[in-house]
Order: C-alpha cells, then sequence, then structure tokens
C-alpha cells in the first residue's frame, strides 16, 4: 500500500510578516484559496487517500493543522516536540508505518511546496512506487531544470537502471551543492543535472534499512520507542526520543551515502517557495512585471512583488521590492535582499517584539 | 488692533495617503500632538488672541476646524464654498474685518507651515505690525535661506525703507519665480533674496485699496456682500460671491503688481511642509538618517522618511523611499518623486476609489 508522510516543520521566517512563529508558510494561503499544506494533500489525494496520509509537524502547530485538515484522523498526525530537520522527522514517519504495515510504500513530500503540473506529478509518482515496489532502492524526484538556479542543490544522474511505462529512472551518482552561476548553467546546458526537490518515494522497509545502516541511533532511538506507537504512551515516547535524536537532513544523511538512489526526471512546474521572490513566478503580474496580491496601484513602478490584502497599496517610482503588509506589521525589501527577511526574527527578538515573531 | 486671518483652503493631495478630501494637511498632526491649524493659531496666540483670530476654509472643513479650535468664536470661521486661491479667500477676510474694525492691522498667515523658531516670529510680527501700522505699505516676511531651494519662489529686496528696533525694512524690488539650482546658488550667495513665505501684514484698509486697484472685481464682489457680514444672510452671500470670484492668488494679482511691497527677512527655522520629503527636516532621524514616526526597525536602510503609527514597519536593504501607512492606504514612493503624490488622487479617481480620496 501507498502512504504519504507530508513534512510539515519548518518555521517559515523567511516570509515574515506574513508567516509568524504560529503560522509558518505551509499554514499560509500564498498562492491559492488553501493553505499550502491543504494543497499538498488534495494534490495527491487522487493516488493516496487521507486514510493514508500521515503528517509530521511542529506541537504548536498541531491544532491549526488538524484544523485544516480534518480529513485526516487524529492519529496520523504526528507532533514532534522540537524541529530536528528532515532525517528524524523521516524516522518517526518511517517507523510508524512500519508497525502498521511492514510492507508499506512511503512518498515523502515537504508540506510548502508548489507544483503546477499535477498530472504528470501524479503519473510520475505512480512510476516511482512502481519503482520502490520493485525493490530497485530509494527513488528520488528530480526537478528539470528550466533555468540556472544557483539556490538550489543537484543531482547528478548516472546511467539508466530500467524504463517504467516509457520513463527512464536513472542511478543517481551524485549529491552536488548549490553550484555557482557558471557551474549551474553547465548543468542547464548538459541535461544532467536535476533540482533536489526533497521528495522520495521508497520501501518503508528500505528506509528502514538504510537508517540503521547510516544513521544507528536515529534507528535506535526509533527502535526503541516502536512498541509505543498507536498507544496512550505514543507521545510521550515521540518526546522522549527527541530528547537524543540528532539533528540532521535525510539528504546529508542517508541520501548521500546510500549506494541504492535512484532519480525520476520530472517536469513537473515546481517551486519550493524558498522567499518572496518566488511570488515572482507564481503571482499574477501586471503589464510593467508587478506579482501582486490585494488592491494595488502602480505610478511608474516596476517589477515589485506585493502583498496586501487588507488595503489599498500605491507605489510610485519604485522597482524591484518586495512590500509586503499585514494587519500588525509591515515590510519593505531589496528583492535582492529576499534571503534577509530572516534577519528580521532575530532583529524583532533581540528588540523585545514577542508579539511579532 | 491687530487681527490674524488664516488661511485654512488647502486641500493636501501631496500627503496622501495620510492627508485626504476630509482631512487635509492643515487638520492633521504631522510634526507635533496638535494639528497644523492648532499650531498656528496657539503659535500667535501671545500677539494675537483667538477672539481676533479669523479662519478661511473650505466648507466641507468647516465642522472639524471648529472641533479643532473651540477657541474661535463660530462667527469668525468663514466657509468658502470652493477653493479660489489665496486673494479671493484674504479678499473675505480683510472685508469682513473692516466691517468690524476699518483701522484693523491685518496679518494673513497660512494654517499648514511649520516656524521653529516661534520667539522670533512674534518679534517680526511685531515689527511687521508697526511698520504696516505706519501705513509704510504691504508687508511681507521673506524667510532668509539656508540652502538653495528651487522650490520656493523669490523675493528680491530693494533699498532700506525704514528700521524698526534695530530690523531693517526693505523695499521689494521684484517677486522671482522658482529658480534653477544656478540661480537658487546665487541668491543664496548674494543675500539679497528671500523665500516668498506667504505671510504678510497690513492695514484692512490698505489691502482693500489694493484689491480696488488692482482686482476689482474682486473688490466688486465683496464690497458688494459686506452688508450681509454678521448677519444671517452672510453664508449666503458668500456663496453668492464665490460663483463669480476669479480664482487668483494673492501673489500674482496683488503683491506683484503693488508698488508699495515692504519685506523683513526673518530667521525663523520656517518649513511650508509641500510634500512628505519635508518630514527629513522635521522628524526625528536615526542614525542611518531615517526619519520616522512610529514603530520602525531597519536592517541596512538608510535615507527613508516612514509614517507608520499604527504597526511595526521593517525596512530591509532600500534607501530613499518615503513610506506611509495608514488603516486603508498604504504608499511607497521613491523620495525623488514626492511631488508625484498628487497624481495618486487623479489615478484613485479614475479607478473609481473615491472612499481613498
Amino acid at each position: 500500500m501507498l502512504y504519504a508522510l507530508v513534512m510539515a516543520g519548518g518555521s517559515g521566517t523567511r516570509f515574515w510578516p506574513e508567516s509568524r512563529a504560529t503560522r509558518p508558510k505551509q499554514l499560509l494561503s500564498i498562492v491559492d484559496e488553501r493553505t499550502m499544506i491543504q494543497a499538498t494533500v488534495d494534490r495527491i489525494a487522487p493516488l493516496i487517500p487521507s486514510e493514508r496520509t500521515m503528517v509530521v509537524c511542529g506541537s504548536a502547530h498541531g491544532m491549526e493543522i488538524r484544523k485544516q485538515l480534518q480529513q485526516i484522523a487524529q492519529e496520523m498526525i504526528l507532533l514532534e516536540p522540537r524541529g530536528r530537520n528532515t532525517a528524524p522527522c523521516i524516522a518517526l514517519g518511517a517507523y510508524k508505518l512500519a508497525q502498521r504495515d511492514p510492507e508499506a510504500l512511503m512518498v515523502v513530500l515537504p508540506a510548502d511546496h508548489i507544483i503546477k503540473n499535477e498530472r504528470e506529478f501524479l503519473r510520475l509518482l505512480g512510476i516511482a512506487a512502481k519503482v520502490a515496489a520493485a525493490g530497485t532502492g530509494l527513488v528520488t524526484l528530480g526537478i528539470v531544470p528550466d533555468r540556472p538556479e544557483t539556490g538550489y542543490g543537484y543531482i547528478e544522474r548516472g546511467e539508466v537502471i530500467v524504463t517504467v511505462d516509457s520513463q527512464p529512472v536513472y542511478r543517481v551518482s551524485r549529491f552536488v551543492e548549490k553550484p555557482d552561476l557558471e557551474r549551474a548553467k553547465e548543468y542547464v546546458a548538459e541535461g544532467k543535472h536535476f533540482w533536489n526537490s526533497g521528495m522520495f518515494v521508497w520501501k518503508v522497509s528500505e528506509i528502514i534499512r538504510a537508517f540503521v545502516q547510516h544513521l544507528p541511533k536515529v534507528a535506535q532511538a526509533l527502535t526503541k520507542i516502536s512498541p509505543a506507537f498507536g498507544t496512550p504512551e505514543e507521545a510521550k515516547a515521540i518526546r522522549d526520543a527527541y530528547e537524543v535524536l540528532e539533528s540532521v537532513s535525510i539528504d546529508y544523511g542517508i541520501m548521500e551515502k546510500a549506494d541504492n538512489v535512484v532519480v525520476i526526471p520530472a517536469g513537473i512546474d515546481w517551486n519550493d517557495v524558498g522567499s518572496w521572490n518566488a511570488l515572482e513566478q507564481i503571482w499574477k503580474r501586471d503589464e510593467n512585471d508587478n506579482a501582486v496580491r490585494g488592491e494595488f496601484l502602480s505610478i511608474e513602478s516596476r517589477s515589485c512583488i506585493v502583498s496586501s490584502m487588507h488595503k489599498m497599496t500605491v507605489l510610485v517610482g519604485v522597482e524591484d521590492l518586495i512590500v509586503v503588509d499585514t494587519p500588525d506589521a509591515l515590510m519593505v525589501c531589496r528583492k535582492d535582499r529576499a534571503q534577509d527577511v530572516r534577519k528580521i526574527h532575530e532583529l524583532l527578538d533581540i528588540r523585545g517584539h514577542k508579539e511579532l515573531l
């Protein structure tokens, strides 16, 4: 059976002032009426019904997520007492599923990505599931790059291992850190590199084997608490395990070390919505390239990103700005400084503005 | 007796979104707790008590002005049915005062200027009143320029006519239109040119004589309605007169033509607050030259003007912006485009946003 693990642990400091500690990006409606996590769960529903969809999130967000995802049973929403990066999160989901269904196949999806070509996405997930079910290894979706993006890690493909429904599946020859622009251009030109999307498909038994081999402490901690899954002790057991779990990413902890990783190239119009700048690709743009959400007028202003859901915003003679208005905070940021939005969090903390975090 | 005429007819489109049709600049607290018109009336109170202070304003603002200036009797607040520039406004005040006190001396003041050196201002007003009372002519205050400002008209002084309390009073040799930068620099270097402040002192009888000579139609219209002043017919009489009054400035209509105009140089730290940019000279500035009103944090942002009274505003990596947040509208404008703020009014009108005008 095919299950989904939706990872919803992000804290979302890069979308301040829209995102806050209590409502990170995945719980916001940045793209459409639905929140990002709702869109993520809906998107896979034709393939994986909500009964087999599991969510792992920070304990502070459990209540809100239950409200947003009422179709998901409470026992399928697991609360992390603190963020420990992706490896412990995935291990938690894998061990919990293993207890329910040792033969389970597991799709791992971040809760805060956008995929416009949903049909192709589902087709590829189906193929990935077949590949994983056949015991070929750990499957990752690699996004076919349409530009020399320097903000993502890349996956370099090796030889074709198998072809399923005329879709070639490649051995991964290596994972590559975020490249410089020249290197990124080469990657796009060569066609052998894909963006590391953080979306995976594998047998639960296979990923557990990988944890045992590459992250044995994580495996031990989860093995220890497995008897508590599905009992009244579960929440406490998870809290105990997270006391000792190390913080490590699945990429660094497993994917870069395992020798049975394969990649399926995916042309699915994907965006990880990593900063306000990403909205430029997603929101409607006016004739002057302003990407806007809300009431807006421009006098000779160009290439701005504006989110203003509560009032009229007027720009006069400005370019390349991000303007985000919320009921209790306003941000104006140069587009090429979008990565520094997370510094605001720090600054607010230092200045004692806890109510705005 | 010395009277004041406070001209409060401005529509204030240059301070959008803070200023609106219903609350133009002079009715706002842009500088301190008091509104600008309150500050104007308070400032002259040591010299001219409220019983002798008259206000002329647009009929839409009468109610609000009565609320803000409760010390002023209702019959001293005159409502213009429409704006007709400064000459009709001053004529209205002059003819009304003439009926009450034909010997009246009259100080004319815009309601929306800032004067930081109030003591010197009152000293100079006192001197101006003496000069006017002696029949020397129409007295204007000329601001001693501290920078080569190209946004103001200038007054060129001629010879000294009289010295009062060791203050020389000059004949005006001519009024000069807004100069270019080179010319403005010459003016500042030569020391013979002053900014045209729009503040005047004269005998009511003298200015009425000037209206008869230079703007005879205005004089006729006001003469015709003078019997109605102080009667229940006054408001209707003013409305009738304004049907025929031409729109003309006191500078163009009288001052540039009269041959008995004198100027008293005034070093009073004056600002006409002509656009958002003026606030840079007025509000406190932080260590990065940001002039700010409200809660504010900056990450490497410089030389911005921020008015945000209702929420935290954070700027990241921006320079030379004007950011103004109000409950129902937000504006972000490049500082060198501050003059274009009035275009917003037009644009909002065209797009049907009457509620924001």
